[in-house]
């Protein structure tokens, strides 16, 4: 009979969000007039900018007449896009990213998981935990469960920053703005963290989806901040947060030219070549008009506008942030990131809190623990729901923690 | 230093459309007055439907307002387009598929390229000579060159379709209508590979891209039209050739809840569960505007203009068939496929005919060798110019021929 990756066996059922949804539907059931608030899911709620919207009935409207239809475009991206990107998001910061390194594609979860595709099977793999499950879930599609795998555990010790591992380990992917604890790196750490790579020959996956909440200019957006970043990192990047892409799916990956590998035998290749290669194969690009809403978020009505969005969720970090800091909650992140990570009060577990805020406030947020065993006694909240919910809902932990 | 995945390493050059287009661009440049004529790439000309215009310019209109505004969706798609799907291209037509077994994604191109993640190394892979480049790339990718990856080759002897494997084989693909070669299989034949399948507990990778080119009821446009194929087949299918999606990008691919498989331990594992489990893990779903244009297809509107385009190309194809038939030519192909597949003539190999066909006709096609060793001598056409140049271009043919 034909055989499976049997790797899959090994995963766990992804019961974080179904068993989150499962519990408030049984409290609504039993309280129908509660009016839950929820500061769970980490996705968008304002709608997408007209700058935007616009660029996106233009471009349709081209889709519709012959003389300026577009079928197949180029895996990589379209030119116009590529160059946009590299403008903004790089040049202008003074990065050396070239529009070749540009990989336009479908979502960060996406190139998160397909980068799997060009790794050796025999590599030591680090992964934060908490973490985002996605590294960890395709890396075990991948390997399968293996002593290669390597958690680097984050606490209100270190911070929720991992320290550099003292074994040794090939691959590394960290998250910075974290997701989800809301903490960044600063420059002199995520510099120890290339330098480490470069010392090693190990590779870093940099995650930077949330590099648009960064509020400080001395916190790198972009790991290519960072002298030698070139020679061992790739990066992620996603309008889905930024620009509220999150159903309109865009985000692309940077792979630099002269990011190298020696291979068994002994010869140098270019990871470039092989994302390149993955991508021409396995991918057909992103949609035309898609990619023309992406170009229109770097046109200066579209900037404006992304900005304008991401001071909003800002401000509702914010109004979480004070409100728990009032009330001696301990808490990270939400100062550059939309998510705040949050100690569990008076020794509750994840899971207790998660009932405790339901019950109590009406409010559904998601249990640290679903992202690790080290979330245990954690507990995210995000900045995307809307001003006045979020105010609502921090009166009422307000209230709650006043009559504790 | 962190590895590579090796396999990358023994994967061709696709050098397939960059040779053509350095030798178009190298004519063009010695003969600048050439009006050449492009029958090569397998990409529509014809442009999007009113009904798809619509429907996209109506749901980007509902992503530009906070109400009706769509974030995340389902990985898997939407309700709305999966029973859509499943009510038109199943349902109707007698077959049973229900929505639940429809995964929406962003091109088959992905889906028959991804699949491959679920399968396991060991299994002996058959693919077809000729054959599209992705099945065999995407192997390659996955368990490097190997014994067991054999070629079923095809010929004009056995008419370019595959004959049964005498050899143990646990996967193979299957393109119906083919591409390159434009043959399909009627009823009887693909019952014998649906047969072979349960026999010798085989999957059957069924690649329908083209199925709404099919001209006659008694062909199956599914795999599932025949008995048993829910228990040993995956169907692939694309918006793409019969709705114009190339540049909108959207197909499904369909698992039927009884594939069940054994694992080493003797579980029975459901392919269902596991190609869920990967585009849970792995993708974030296609765009909600993509999928409302999708849906858009299926509506009675929908359906005539696509007809209309079908059509349009169909009669093409016609043209070609029959130009080249009245001047003695052999092929394959063409009357339920866009796809043409001619025999070269005067002992030409494949790339001597497309420098013949380039100098003398100005006529741009598809080498039949770049599809595989078995298509040396071989030389594809394709039905997707418009009518006025497909009728020009088999003139010139006729008039070469005439005169040779």
């Amino acid at each position: 009979m034909f055989q499976i990756n049997e790797h899959y066996l090994q995963l766990g059922e992804s019961y974080l969000f179904s068993t989150i949804a499962r519990k408030v539907e049984q409290f609504s059931a039993t309280h129908p007039g509660a009016d839950i608030i929820r500061l769970g899911i980490g996705d968008v709620t304002l709608p997408l900018s007209p700058a935007v919207i616009s660029a996106l009935h233009r471009s349709v409207d081209e889709m519709g007449t012959k003389e300026s239809f577009r079928g197949y475009g180029p895996e990589q991206g379209y030119a116009f896009l590529r160059e946009a990107i590299t403008e903004t998001d790089f040049r202008k910061r003074g990065i050396n990213i070239s529009p070749a390194e540009i990989f336009v594609s479908d979502g960060s979860k996406s190139d998160t998981g397909n980068i799997g595709d060009l790794l050796g099977e025999g590599n030591v793999v680090a992964i934060t935990d908490p973490v985002y499950p996605v590294y960890l879930d395709t890396t075990l599609m991948r390997i399968g469960r293996s002593d290669r795998i390597r958690l680097l555990r984050c606490s209100g010790e270190n911070g929720f920053l991992p320290e550099l591992p003292q074994e040794r380990v090939d691959i590394v992917y960290l998250c910075y703005p974290n997701n989800p604890t809301g903490t960044v790196m600063t420059r002199e750490e995520l510099t120890t963290w290339v330098d480490w790579a470069l010392v090693n020959e190990s590779l870093i996956l940099f995650d930077a989806a949330y590099e648009a909440f960064i509020r400080d200019e001395s916190i790198p957006r972009s790991i290519y901040e960072i002298e030698g970043a070139r020679r061992c990192a790739i990066e992620f990047r996603s309008f889905s947060k930024s620009a509220g892409f999150t159903g309109l799916r865009c985000s692309y990956t940077v792979v630099p030219e002269e990011l190298m590998v020696i291979t068994h035998s002994g010869e140098s290749v270019s990871l470039h070549y092989l994302w390149n290669r993955r991508q021409s194969t396995k991918f057909n690009g992103t949609p035309y008009i898609i990619q023309r809403a992406a170009e229109a978020v770097y046109s200066p009505a579209g900037q404006q506008e992304m900005q304008v969005m991401i001071d909003s969720y800002m401000e509702n970090a914010a109004v979480i942030r004070k409100g728990l800091m009032d009330h001696g909650y301990t808490l990270y992140g939400g100062e550059h990131s939309p998510y705040i990570w949050l100690q569990c009060p008076d020794g509750l577990d994840s899971w207790q809190f998660f009932d405790h805020l339901l019950e109590k406030c009406h409010i559904v947020g998601t249990p640290g623990v679903g992202f690790g065993a080290a979330g245990e006694g954690y507990f995210r909240l995000t900045a995307f729901n809307s001003a006045e919910r979020t105010v609502e809902a921090i009166g009422r932990i307000a209230r709650l923690s006043s009559t504790r």
